[in-house]
């Protein structure tokens, strides 16, 4: 996966998420130094519709699987706690 | 919420998510340092059905309200990274 290329992917996510991972609006999570696997199976179930929401679907709809690993890559990489 | 009686209700939780919060298992995320309405949310989503999780649902099935409180503010309160 190419973190760096998850984190050209990524600007629209820092609005909920942080640009440093760490959320802005208490409802979201932390990604920051979250666990890769456990990010990309996430974005899937969004993307998937195994998990609905009004935001998120929306944003993971279309992510290809380069993609997604990408994005769990990039966050991964962002130092937990910010 | 009592962090303290979170704790002592979240001994089963460990064996994924790290007696820190910090998970084990690649799959499963870091609970440590999380926003507080955000782990709410999510166990909440495990325990109604909106999340559907063979080892998740199980385990939030039948949590109170002061349970999921308690829960959230234990992980929340623990050192993000462990």
């Amino acid at each position: 996966a190419d973190a760096q290329a998850g984190k050209a992917k990524a600007g629209v996510c820092a609005a909920c998420h942080g640009s440093n991972g760490i959320s802005i609006i208490p409802d979201y999570p932390n990604l920051a130094g979250q666990k890769v696997k456990y990010l990309e199976s996430a974005i899937k179930a969004y993307r998937d519709g195994e998990r609905k929401n009004a935001i998120m679907s929306p944003m993971a709809t279309g992510l290809t699987e380069a993609d997604v690993a990408n994005l769990a890559a990039y966050f991964a990489s962002l130092p937990v706690g910010g």
